[in-house]
Formats: structure tokens, C-alpha cells, sequence
């Protein structure tokens, strides 16, 4: 009884920072994370909100509930409804040398965030943690932070109000204090409840949660931010970032500081099939942003789940199985006409369509994203990435 | 059985940073200590040769083995002997507005160091560690270190080789890039075989010791050692802050860094007795450097702990117990002519001096150095803490 009680457990999904998997290798049960987390699910009164507000159609991204889930995006709706801003802060740790679409993600949609809503916006690279957990040294972390900036800023941001900057040139000073006042506010045994670190695990695992913690708080930023403390702070970001801000939101009032607000998406899926996030490891489990046209085609031909039946005969008579179908599911990532998806999913799930062929239109969606973000990051030069990264106030905060 | 285990182990001696109790509440076996701790004793060779290699007297702490243990204080000498210098490297954690005489011990003791080996030296205030230790506010414990960093000034240190830093001013850059080195090398379980934390301590407690290890290494100062990656470092300090630095000497080598090497002083006793160290939550355990000359006259006459016998004829018979005599105890701290204390010792040890002559000395003495402290303390201005404290390189590091 005991025995199987701790199997049941382990068979239980994990999602934090480091570890996403599904319960019995299934897909992510998206509405039990939302139980587990305690966060509230993005609903459609609160699209047709955003669109009421910004007077702009919603992303995609939102419109096809890739961000599903939220805690307290209403408060900074109805702040923006009365004429109050705030500020978006989202992050990335830098760990690999090339971005692969559902790296992509939180940025574009933070990117339609910053234009929708006029708004300043930091954003953090990492590379003090990735130093930490991937045993970079520090200067190939810095390193790979300034390439990773490279492709954020290829992602469309405005300069005059998006802050960059990188642990390890920026703590210190206000930041560094908060980051002392969120660590006294944490116990160990709490650390251990919400991010699973072990007695194994180094004091850095352990000192690193009130960095990310901290850009929550626009303290922590006194040459954007200087005398305007209450200002709300809003995160978008793949929902495996949670914890960090669950203990954020757990902390802020005892400091006096606002809670952030974040809004969250699922995991983009692997090629080979939705039951976790992109593995960096496996290359053929992904489509990164250096991919070749030649790279997409093949990978999507070979490598993409098909839902679709084993004969020509079959499929015709049954149709696609839409919900484990990839190639379906990136288009509705990627493709933004919406009554073009709709077609094909029509068509696909009746059996009208082809794998092939949805595979086909695939690889012309995702070889134009592809080769847009190519041509884009080209343009960036390190005169750019100085300027994102320079410690200035931003001339065009909020208008 | 185990209960009695229990028992003894809680009767053992327990020195770290945040406890100094002896076994059974008696005295702390310093010999025991080196032992536990690992270090090597400062002996009489060693005192020899830092006189000769000074060409000038060892301060009184040297002498009379106030410092008494050491790591690698040998290895220092010889590489001064070869002509290469060294830094030093002290500090305070700054909780409580004015200091007692044991405060001060390692900082005279730091500048005769200073001045006999004509070394740079670097002295932190941990602001943010008394921040998280004593839950005070940044704005208090920021102020508290500037109100030490004028006590500290005052001991006479040369600016032209002496930078003071606070933690909350000054981490950050390749100082915080050597804190996340740290970090990564000290498990959680490590740390807590050091200092013993457990899980009820805050995650800013945890994350603290590798700021205490940085400023062993050079390369946390570039404005001053550029390009010196390989001087060495001499850490004066009380004996409880080795458990820092047994981990900063762990570690050290895994990082491609010298070992700091140390020159540590037993504790400075309470008027009360000697059984560890003076209290800050007892005003009357300690003399301050803010007591007047009628505080210390009251304090040494009412509170310091006599090895007198009861009455005049018992005491002219037996002598006192120099052994458990706090006023003499405290002039062999404080009254630099070796001949007078010499003779102090022999005659209250043989009955010919009472507690009162005794006493009566050790006021006037300290009466003297407290005023001179305060009259050197007066003469420290803003101005200087800022010229003290200006990240800068030393013009006079090593002449």
C-alpha cells in the first residue's frame, strides 16, 4: 500500500524551471497545472478585454489560448482602464548558443505586448544561472547571453523602451538589496517546497531564485524606475516559470512592493509529439531559428507526429487525429490566418487533406518565420546590443 | 546510552560566527580549538621572524598571544622574504552603533600589520549580512557601517592603502561573478556541516558565506589588483570567522585561486569573566570606545571579575588567581610596556598589589585609549569615509 502510494506520486506531473514531464509520459494536463498552481485560467472575457483596450485584434497567441492562464492580469487591465501603466519583464536563461521556436515564443508575444499597450519592458538574461546549473564558465555564459540578446532584439523590440541587461553586469547595487530582502523573507524548507532542491544541490541553486525574483520590482531598477515604486509589473512566460513567482508573489507584500501579474503559456511541443517541452539535447526535436530551408523541410517530413491514419484509404475514410497532430498543431502557432487554420483543420480532420500537405503549407510558414528572424538578427549589430543593454533612463516609457 | 551522547555533545565547546560557547560554560580551550579547527599555532619562531623581517618590535597581540593561530601565515612570510607582497583582508559585520574594546582588537592589530609590511588592505562591512542576521532595515544597516567604517578610520589607517567597502555599495561585477564561483563549489550539505544552518534559516543566510569568501581573491578588486591574480592574502580576524574561511580555503583551488592564508586572535573576554565572547546585548559586559572616563572608572570597578582573595589577608597571604583575573587580563591586552606588566603580574600574583591598585592602572589606561580613540574619531569626517571608501586604484599599494 505504502509502495504504491510512492509510485502513484512518481507518476505524478512534475513542472518547474527544470523539469517538465507528464504524468505516465502522457501530454501536460494544462488544467490541473492551473489547480496545482493556484493560478486562474485567461479566459475569453479577458481577450475580449485586451482587445476592447488596446483597440488591436489579440495575438494569436492569445487568441489560441498558447497563453492560457494568468494571476492577476485583470488588476493590471483595470489599472490600464484607469489610465495607470505598467511595466512587462520577461527573461531568458541563456544556455545554448541558437533559439529554438518555442524560445521564440514569450518574446513575440511580449514584443505584441510592448506595442499594444505602450509600455517599458526589461528583460533578463540569465547568465549568472545558467553558469550555475550547466557549469558554463562565466564568460561562455556571457557569451551566450549577448548572442541570445542578438535574437530578442531580432524579435522587433522598441529600443527607446526595452531595458536588457544580463546578471552578471547588472546585480548590485538597488537590485543586489533586493535581492537580500526577498532572500530573508524565504526559508530554506520553503525553497525546497516550491523548487525541489536537495541537501546535493550547491548554495548557488539556492541563492539564485531572488534574482529572478527581484525584476519583479521596479526598485530594482532606479534608472527606469526611480520614484515610481507602485508601479505594477506584468510577466509573460511559459508557465514552468511559476514557482519563481509564486515565492515572488508570496514575498512582495511583506516588502511593501506590489505583486507582479503574470500571464502564462503552455510549453511549445517537440516534434516528435506533445508530452513535454523541447529538449536542447536532441536537435531533431526541434526547429531552431538557424535552421536551414533544407533543415525545416526535412525535420518536419521526417521527424513531425502525424495524426494522420496509416493508408491513404484510411485516412480518407477517418480522417486526421487533430489532437496529437504536430504539423496542426505549429500551424496554430504560426499561421495566422485564422480562417485558413480553420480550413485546414476541417479539411485535415475529415480526411479531405493530406498529411503531406499540411506538412507542405509547414514548412512554407515556418521557413518564412524562419528566414524573417534570420534577416532580422543579421541587422543586429553589437552597437544595438550596447545601446539595449546601456543603463539609460528609457526616453519613451509611456507613450 | 545515546541519551548521555547527546548530552555530551551539547556540552562541547561550539565557536562559528554566530556562537561562542565553551564547554560546560567554562573557558574555550583554544588548544582544543586549533585542533577542531585544523589550524596551526602561532609560535615563537614564527613571531621572531616577523620581527626580523619588519626590523621592528611585534605588536603586543603577537607577543603575548592574543594571535595565536594561523594557516599559512608561514607561506606569506616566506614569499615577502622573496620580495613579493601580499594584501590584507579584515572586516566587521556592522550591527551595532559603537564598538567595544573587542572590536577594535582586529583592526589595531590589521594596521600594525599595515604599517610593518607596508601592504594594501581591503576591510568589508557586511551591511547586508547584519541586514539578514539581525533583521534590520538596508537604510539602518547602511547606516551602521558608515558609523563603524569612522570607529575603523579612526585606528589610524593609511588611505593611500586602504579601500573600505559595504556589501549593499559595492556587489556586483567581478565581485559577484566570484561569489557565483563560490556558490557553485559548497553543497547545501557542506554548508551546513560549516556553519550549521538548518531549514528553518532564510535562503539570504545561506547565500551569505560566499561573500564573505570573495575578498580573498583578488579578482573581486580590479580597480586594485589588475592583472594581480596571484597575490596572496592575509586575513586577520577572530577565530570564530574560520569556518568562512576553511570554505573560501576549500575552494579556493578549484577555481584557480591561491588560498587566503589567516592570523587569528582568541576572543577579547567580558568584565564578567572569561567564557567567550563580550555581549552586545549587555552594556555592561564590555567597555565601549564611547564610555566615558566615569563609565569605565564605574564598569571596571563594579563588573570586572577579581582573582583577589576575599579579604586583604587572605589576599596578602595567597595573591590573586591571575589565571580567572579580569583587570589583569585586559592590561596584558592593553599596556604595552612588557616590564610593568611583568611586575603587575608578579606582585598581585604574590599578594603585594590589590585588585583596587590593579584596577585603578587598568582605568587609567583605558581611560587614555578610549580618549584617544574618541579624539581620533572626532577628527573623521564624511569627506574621509568617502575617500576611504572610492573605488579606486591605491596610489601607495606597495612602497
Amino acid at each position: 500500500m505504502e509502495k504504491k502510494e510512492v509510485e502513484e506520486q512518481e507518476q505524478e506531473q512534475v513542472v518547474n524551471p527544470w523539469q517538465v514531464s507528464a504524468k505516465d509520459g502522457g501530454k501536460i494536463d494544462y488544467d490541473k497545472l492551473i489547480d496545482q498552481f493556484g493560478c486562474q485560467r485567461l479566459d475569453q472575457s479577458l481577450i475580449d478585454r485586451v482587445h476592447r483596450l488596446t483597440s488591436r485584434p489579440p495575438h494569436v497567441f492569445l487568441r489560441r489560448g498558447v497563453f492560457f492562464a494568468h494571476r492577476d492580469f485583470n488588476e493590471i487591465l483595470d489599472a490600464y482602464e484607469r489610465g495607470e501603466k505598467f511595466y512587462l519583464y520577461t527573461g531568458r536563461g541563456p544556455s545554448s548558443e541558437s533559439l529554438h521556436l518555442g524560445h521564440l515564443i514569450p518574446f513575440m508575444f511580449t514584443k505584441y505586448l510592448q506595442d499594444a499597450f505602450k509600455v517599458p519592458l526589461v528583460i533578463q538574461l540569465t547568465d549568472d544561472e545558467k553558469c550555475m546549473w550547466k557549469n558554463l564558465s562565466v564568460e561562455e555564459s556571457q557569451r551566450l547571453a549577448r548572442e541570445n540578446a542578438k535574437d530578442i532584439i531580432a524579435c522587433g523590440f522598441d529600443v527607446s523602451r526595452t531595458f536588457i541587461f544580463c546578471d552578471f553586469d547588472y546585480v548590485g547595487g538597488a537590485f543586489y538589496k533586493n535581492m537580500v530582502k526577498v532572500a530573508k523573507c524565504v526559508t530554506y524548507n520553503k525553497a525546497v517546497g516550491i523548487f525541489g532542491f536537495t541537501g546535493e544541490d550547491h548554495i548557488g541553486k539556492i541563492s539564485f531564485p531572488p534574482v529572478q525574483a527581484v525584476p519583479s520590482f521596479p526598485s530594482s531598477f532606479p534608472h527606469l524606475f526611480s520614484g515610481k515604486d507602485s508601479l505594477r509589473c506584468l510577466i509573460p512566460c511559459a508557465i514552468d516559470q511559476d514557482p519563481y513567482f509564486r515565492m515572488t508573489r508570496d514575498v512582495a507584500p511583506r516588502l511593501g512592493y506590489n505583486k507582479p501579474a503574470l500571464i502564462e503559456s503552455s510549453f511549445f511541443p517537440a516534434l516528435q509529439g506533445e508530452t513535454g517541452k523541447m529538449s536542447a539535447s536532441d536537435p531533431n526535436s526541434a526547429i531552431y531559428v538557424t535552421d536551414s530551408a533544407k533543415d525545416i523541410k526535412n525535420k518536419i517530413n521526417r521527424y513531425a507526429f502525424s495524426g494522420g491514419q496509416d493508408s491513404i484509404e484510411k485516412h480518407r475514410q477517418y480522417g486526421a487525429n487533430l489532437e496529437v497532430d504536430i504539423p496542426v498543431k505549429y500551424l496554430g502557432f504560426f499561421l495566422e490566418d485564422d480562417a485558413e487554420l480553420e480550413h485546414i483543420r476541417n479539411e485535415y480532420g475529415a480526411g479531405g487533406m493530406l498529411t503531406g500537405e499540411v506538412k507542405q503549407r509547414l514548412i512554407q510558414v515556418l521557413s518564412e518565420l524562419v528566414e524573417r528572424h534570420r534577416t532580422a538578427r543579421a541587422a543586429v549589430t553589437d552597437e544595438m546590443v550596447d545601446a539595449f543593454m546601456a543603463v539609460r533612463p528609457l526616453p519613451n516609457m509611456f507613450n
